[in-house]
């Protein structure tokens, strides 16, 4: 029987020994109870940025995180269960069109969603830009929606009961250098997966500069690790490595990317997002064990009807205009050529910096700001033509979202046609 | 000018980068105002275990310390200072018998000890076994007993106002598993004794089972780091390392402690602990730039003259009798033999579940309570005869202390002559 108590443990981790299965559960549910300090924490959490866990050991990190809270069960539904989790890009709205897509081909997708921090959006915030839309809803009422034939799609907020211990372990991590942490990132997403009672699960991990992992090989570290976890935990689950160099579509900002959402749902839509979310639904409906074709249920309009029902469902109107931010401007192209680079990040913290986004958790943000971009990479640009338009309701914020986006192109005169490189890099299970 | 933020400092020291003086600076003395929290002082300090502090850092990081709090300046005196520092050992009264005797060699001598923690002895702890010692004393009471010529000698508590980041950072490390690190530990020892103002510094870093570094290789690193930093701020700094196998002399406990001292005060005592203390008066005397020969000086009487008045200038009575538990067992020989090991850790615990000690900062500790022990490694013991007195004042110990001996000792009948190994292993400076 090996020692219950913070220090042996973090000793025994920075020492780069292994915790046994009672120590994991042990520190895990102390620490949510409050008799293992923030302090004690942060200092073992570091210590697994240093040593790793293995796979064991995440594991049953994740195993304890789950039991720290409730767990949902949908294995009574007439449908089968299936969700997706995206590491978070820029523009990355494809939740919003892949949910009711998926649902319209027979599933039923229980999405808990989380709000944005810094450069990436939030699926909540985006929906909230709808006028009457609530993202707080019962679990009970969550499953009458999926089960509803009509609808058997869900986007809501998780509630406070779902893996409290990953609630608390985020916020230290976030303020002590701690989340850049391959089984710590790993067991804070597949805690949430698994504790939501999915039967199947499609990981869409995004790889390049606007994106967490810049790097191909780190990123397909992390799919290797959540796919092994849900696996392990009895979910049928697969990974997309997807590019994110430039943002998705056309748009990033709450919204802007609703109004792109709802064109890719009624049939156009940016060539990259609809391929993205087609590329999704076909791993969803077949981890579902379905054989519906996506393709041919978007250009049904069957989509669209689930996005409407959905929508409303949960106070929301899918007819209402939505929110347009107070003031534009426009930057230009300075020179004549093909658009060879359009950093996501950069745009990522224009949108932020118009106040699309969040500094801290619990800010508030305009569901009208945000950039559009009038061209993607591969594009030829004329001089003095629009390259991008900033939305606030906060004119202040022009110059700070002008300055994010310095530097943010590259315009080359001599460049031939280029096309884009492709949008999935990889795919692990 | 790099970022002066938490999570900034945190992960560029995550990431085994430099931090720069500046940086070092701002989380010190945002941490000792309560700016820094302790989660994000503890992942820095996980990450300092790792990725550790070169000589620059960590001698910015120790005056950074320094700044936290007043700074003593001792320059006027008539007389030249110097104080010395021990790692800690089991039985370690050193500073006892060896403060006085360099006060009657011509120094100064600014002592600011502390209490102990667990296994080893504070050297607070063994005064206050003297009937009205006080440790308490106010800076300019140390500056009149420094300057008096019949005592040049003062052992008390550090003031709060002294370095406080170190008080918070230590509490701190102590319950986050990252008291292991060089630089911290050389860093935190160092920031004392350079504020308490002394213009010279003997370091014994103690080596060996009862140790709190076992290895030598370990030691000396240690003992150069301290080094470095006191040459690089202006302290005349040498080191010895010592051996801690075995317990020094043959008491561990406060009033136990105090009697052995005063025994070579008078000229007798045990012959390491007189050994010792010559060899580090030897040191100090010459730090200081005397020429005194403390062989001579102790065995004149002088050295307890400084004693007696030392003692009494703090409120003790030096010819109080001292405290004696109210309980004591003895632990026999089991067989015949040379002593071939006497474990310094297992009689340091011994001591302490006795009552000796502490497991908690601000517990009590007993004053009469400790082990006496009868045979030192190399003395031949006869099956039956006493190995060791138990004291306590609280009987229920024995069993504890008894387990804590169990396995403590070799005794080896066919071993020859085995003379003790030498008591000084290296010296630094």
């Amino acid at each position: 029987m090996r020692a219950l108590d913070a220090v042996s443990i973090i000793t025994a981790k920075r020492d780069g020994g292994e915790l046994a299965d009672e120590q994991i559960d042990w520190v895990i549910d102390a620490y949510t109870r409050g008799a293992v300090a923030d302090e004690q924490m942060a200092a073992l959490a570091m210590a697994i940025v240093w040593r790793g866990l293995d796979r064991r050991e995440t594991a049953r990190w994740t195993a304890a995180m789950i039991a720290s809270g409730q767990r949902m069960d949908f294995t009574d539904l007439p449908r089968p269960t299936v969700d997706k989790h995206s590491t978070g890009g820029v523009g990355d709205k494809i939740t919003l069109p892949l949910t009711p897509l998926v649902a319209a081909c027979g599933a039923a997708v229980p999405q808990l969603s989380g709000r944005g921090l810094g450069h990436t959006g939030g699926t909540l915030d985006k929906l909230e830009a709808i006028p009457g839309w609530q993202a707080d809803i019962s679990v009970a009422r969550m499953r009458e929606l999926l089960a509803d034939p009509a609808i058997g799609a869900v986007i809501c907020a998780a509630g406070a009961g779902l893996v409290p211990a990953d609630r608390k372990l985020y916020a230290l991590r976030d303020v002590t250098g701690t989340v850049e942490s391959v089984p710590l990132l790993a067991s804070s997403i597949m805690s949430k997966k698994i504790a939501e009672g999915t039967a199947a699960l499609v990981l869409d991990v995004k790889v390049g500069a606007g994106a967490f992992l810049p790097d191909l090989a780190d990123a397909r570290v992390l799919a290797r690790t959540m796919v092994e976890l849900g696996t392990d935990a009895g979910v049928r689950t697969t990974a997309l490595l997807t590019d994110m160099d430039a943002p998705l579509g056309h748009t990033a900002g709450n919204a802007l990317e609703v109004a792109e959402s709802v064109e890719v749902l009624a049939g156009g839509g940016p060539a990259d997002v609809v391929a993205l979310t087609l590329a999704l639904a076909r791993e969803m409906v077949a981890a579902a064990g379905l054989d519906a074709d996506p393709a041919e249920v978007l250009a049904s309009g069957r989509a669209m009807d689930h996005w409407r029902a959905m929508i409303a469902a949960q106070g929301g109107d899918p007819d209402a205009p939505l929110p347009r931010a107070a003031h534009t401007e426009t930057v230009t192209a300075a020179a004549d050529g093909v658009l060879t680079r359009l950093d996501a990040r950069a745009v990522g913290d224009a949108a932020w910096r118009l106040g699309a986004g969040r500094a801290r958790q619990g800010d508030p943000v305009q569901a009208g700001a945000g950039v559009v971009m009038h061209a993607k990479p591969g594009e030829w640009v004329r001089a003095g033509a629009p390259l991008f338009t900033l939305h606030t309701d906060t004119p202040e914020a022009f110059e700070r979202a002008r300055a994010a986006l310095d530097g943010a192109t590259t315009i080359d005169a001599d460049a031939g046609d280029t096309p884009a490189g492709p949008l999935i890099l990889d795919r692990i299970g």
